[in-house]
């Protein structure tokens, strides 16, 4: 059905990965589980694999008009995608514009905070340790990421904020905060990984003033506040509406 | 009893402090409470106080010797010492010598591995947010502290490190890990305050092999190994044994 011949090679909570023909391929497929607390929180939304991978595609096509160097290469069907193959870096490169989640119930700073620089919180991506946050002193013990590439990839990560910023904002979205993840292609070079969507971005309307109404991410099925396929197709809806005017 | 006539100004989950008829001046009175775990466990265990205060006392004078300021003026009585009045800085400054504890529950770093140099992790000291432990950034973005009295306080923790494993060394101790903390004295010098006690220490007996016999320290507590005070009296023990020779 969805044209897949190769073999599974990876299975996350969001995403299978399969080979393809081409040893340098792979394709990534978006399944419809939701996954919260390091998946602690379970369910299937129909019609969220879909969703996701046509807003990552968007997104990625958008970094690489910018000079952005992603893994994405060509949409196979809604819920499929071809991708460089990749090894990826465990760090879940974290941006934050306003402080909001896990940064608030780890340091003192108050709700809805503009964050001004950005800040970036480095995780280590291991889901038996629960992804924990990663000091500069803890990655040089860990060793594995040399200090040149970490800050490539910090100066990526700002520069698609940067990007991802003002592109939304046109959309009357606000980019509040939002996870990358990084790896390196067969050559070597560093490029933007995995998936960009309103599973690892938080996005809040900037027409809804209510603070649980403009939330058009994940949190809406953290906090059970239902509506996630809605919220998750508004932003769909703005992006190809945008793609129609820029046309 | 205690020669206490001030007022409490300050009770934690092992100390109180109070006020002299010197404003510059403390009196610092251990308790016998024991918790573990951000105190979800507790229990109290006698004569626990005068040993943590004997320990950081003999210890608190060994780095004074040295030229490392702490806020240590003098004993009172087993359990109370006379300190220099400090504004405390919200961090808890650990410096690991072996991994153990929560560093190997949040990262993939080996139980027992050698780390050379010590690693230097800052929590900010807050107990209803469990201490969290804090990046460069975050602690830029809490502004407490600035990059200059930082880059001293690493400096000065890493000092006491090298002080301690050396005299502790002599006494057939492995020091594995240890909590600063620092204060400004009312003159603005940054000086070492708090306790340095097998509370905040974790001493390993290298006369023995059992993983769990060497155990002189609060793990023992937080382990139910039993056999407290009989750890803590050892390492007093020790430092007077010591302290004899070199009379």
């Amino acid at each position: 059905m969805n044209h897949i011949q190769g073999d599974l090679i990876y299975e996350g909570k969001a995403k299978r990965i399969y080979t393809t023909k081409n040893p340098d391929e792979v394709l990534v497929e978006f399944k419809n589980d939701a996954t919260a607390f390091n998946a602690k929180k379970h369910s299937k939304i129909d019609g969220k694999g879909r969703l996701n991978c046509l807003i990552s595609v968007a997104l990625f096509k958008l970094l690489e008009t910018s000079g952005i160097k992603t893994h994405f290469l060509e949409l196979q069907s809604e819920t499929l995608f071809l991708a460089k193959k990749i090894t990826i870096i465990p760090l879940e490169v974290v941006i934050r514009n306003v402080a909001t989640g896990s940064l608030c119930r780890e340091t003192p700073i108050i709700e809805g905070t503009k964050l001004d620089p950005p800040l970036l919180d480095l995780y280590y991506k291991d889901d038996e340790l629960g992804d924990p946050i990663l000091t500069e002193a803890r990655i040089k013990l860990l060793d594995f990421i040399d200090d040149l590439h970490l800050q490539e990839i910090e100066k990526i990560a700002r520069e698609v904020n940067l990007i991802l910023v003002k592109y939304f904002f046109l959309l009357d979205l606000s980019l509040v905060d939002f996870k990358l993840e990084f790896g390196f292609d067969v050559d070597g070079n560093l490029i933007v990984a995995d998936e960009i969507s309103p599973d690892n971005c938080r996005l809040w309307d900037r027409t809804k003033s209510d603070p649980k109404d403009r939330i058009l991410d994940k949190d809406r099925f953290r906090q059970d506040l239902g509506g996630v396929i809605d919220a998750y197709g508004e932003i769909l809806k703005r992006i190809q509406g945008n793609s129609r005017k820029a046309t």
